[in-house]
């Protein structure tokens, strides 16, 4: 049982760890840090925070576990100022979408103060933002990936992989912060990319074809309405990878153009058929 | 009232086309052609054909209204076969997703032998194939597009759009073959071209990423489970406009991916923000 649990950030996802949290009983206080006391308001009015409060210190002071959530810029900054102000014995995480720089900040930070932190990432999310679609379901049955390192307590990593068990994660998968930031690179950064190479290629293309899209295009672009100041964090603290990742769907596809404009149709459809086989078999 | 709807095809289109005619009461009888008698009994079984037949011939004759629901290269075919059998005054339409070379082998029958013909394409459909996937509601709420040229008979253009509309379309959208072409592979092929690159980029890549996927990774590529028969036709039938909405999303992904290499928060969160909005603004 965690006795006061502080979420810095009571957006989607801090909400949804708010809610999720308050679900399922899993901390005595709930305190809510934001910058603006307005914002924190609809958390307080519907019981899922105890308080609300835009003073960085007084959110953090006597809590045993701490959230931070925001981008991944944003989360950098919240370590400095975070770390000196945490109880000696809190447990600190965080819900970045990259793992490298943020775990690198803590472990600086480390060795000024020794602090249990180990970094975490729910691959559990939406296109949409702010509290108003935190969901106290959000994690339900979600992979969450932890990212400890060899300075890592093992008593940290095992509350924090409790804690996403508790709030309904379907597992909780450990890896090391730079295999994390491939494989997100790959599975997650690269579609989003190129869903929003896809929405404008099409308005540069042919903005009336717009008109007739159906439930393909609309599924294929849905991650094209997410938040522009998460994505642009993402991606630049993101870059090597993802441009790796890029240049491998560039090599695929260029493939499959071969192909197409070879009138290749037996290289094509083996191809097609090979791919299908690959999407179907998802975990 | 339709006296005999004749559907060649009874997949996923073509079936539910069945099943909606059907729950429309729209004709009086259903017959359904398929190469293999095994494969329509389902639809023979469920009340949905009133007959089910393996001989072209038998299926088009004495057939008002005729649907071809097959792969684009088959319904080609198709036509070559079905025209000289179907009754003088029948009116014949099609659900081919590229519409060029289907419109263009009509017109050359029809300088032969004048008959009520129009394209279709319903803007509807899954990456599931097969009668076991067909709808009755399938077209409901459904864009439809129609491709009259200069020769196409009003009467059997307003029997066509009124088909459609009485199986449940949304609206019925009628565009000239080419220009039906070069939106529907913005809009369609090129993201379907797309969803296949990208999972077979992330396999090149890493293929264990594949056990984090989560949602987004879901959506973005659920259509490179598409039928690759169907796929590698539509892709070799639309391939000039393909290329160019290729050429023009390797454009948008090359500026994107120059601001992330360049660090350039700014430019990089200007263009995802005005892709976002485009996308919240899909009708």
């Amino acid at each position: 049982m965690i006795q006061r649990l502080s979420v810095v950030g009571v957006g989607l996802l801090g909400g949804s760890v708010a809610k999720a949290a308050r679900a399922q009983g899993l901390a005595r206080e709930i305190v809510g840090v934001g910058r603006d006391v307005r914002r924190l308001e609809p958390a307080l009015r519907d019981g899922t925070l105890d308080r609300a409060v835009t003073d960085l210190a007084a959110g953090i002071r006597g809590a045993d576990f701490v959230v931070l959530a925001a981008p991944v810029k944003v989360i950098e900054g919240l370590l400095e100022r975070v770390w000196p102000l945490a109880d000696a014995d809190a447990v600190l995480t965080d819900v970045g979408s990259t793992k490298r720089s943020i775990v690198e900040t803590a472990q600086r930070l480390a060795a000024g103060r020794p602090l249990q932190f180990v970094g975490s990432h729910p691959m559990a999310g939406s296109e949409q933002s702010g509290y108003g679609v935190a969901r106290h379901d959000l994690f339900r049955g979600a992979t969450v990936i932890v990212t400890p390192t060899d300075g890592s307590a093992p008593a940290a990593v095992k509350n924090v992989t409790a804690f996403w068990e508790r709030l309904g994660a379907g597992r909780v998968l450990s890896l090391d912060p730079e295999s994390h930031d491939r494989a997100v690179a790959a599975i997650s950064h690269l579609p989003h990319l190129v869903a929003f190479a896809l929405v404008d290629g099409v308005e540069r293309l042919d903005a009336t074809a717009f008109d007739v899209a159906a439930r393909g295009f609309r599924d294929t672009t849905r991650i094209a309405a997410s938040d522009p100041d998460v994505w642009e964090e993402i991606f630049l603290a993101n870059r090597e990878a993802l441009g790796a990742a890029t240049r491998e769907f560039l090599r695929s596809l260029a493939q499959l153009t071969r192909a197409i404009d070879a009138c290749d149709a037996a290289a094509l459809r083996a191809a097609l058929a090979r791919i299908k086989a690959r999407r179907e078999a998802l975990p």
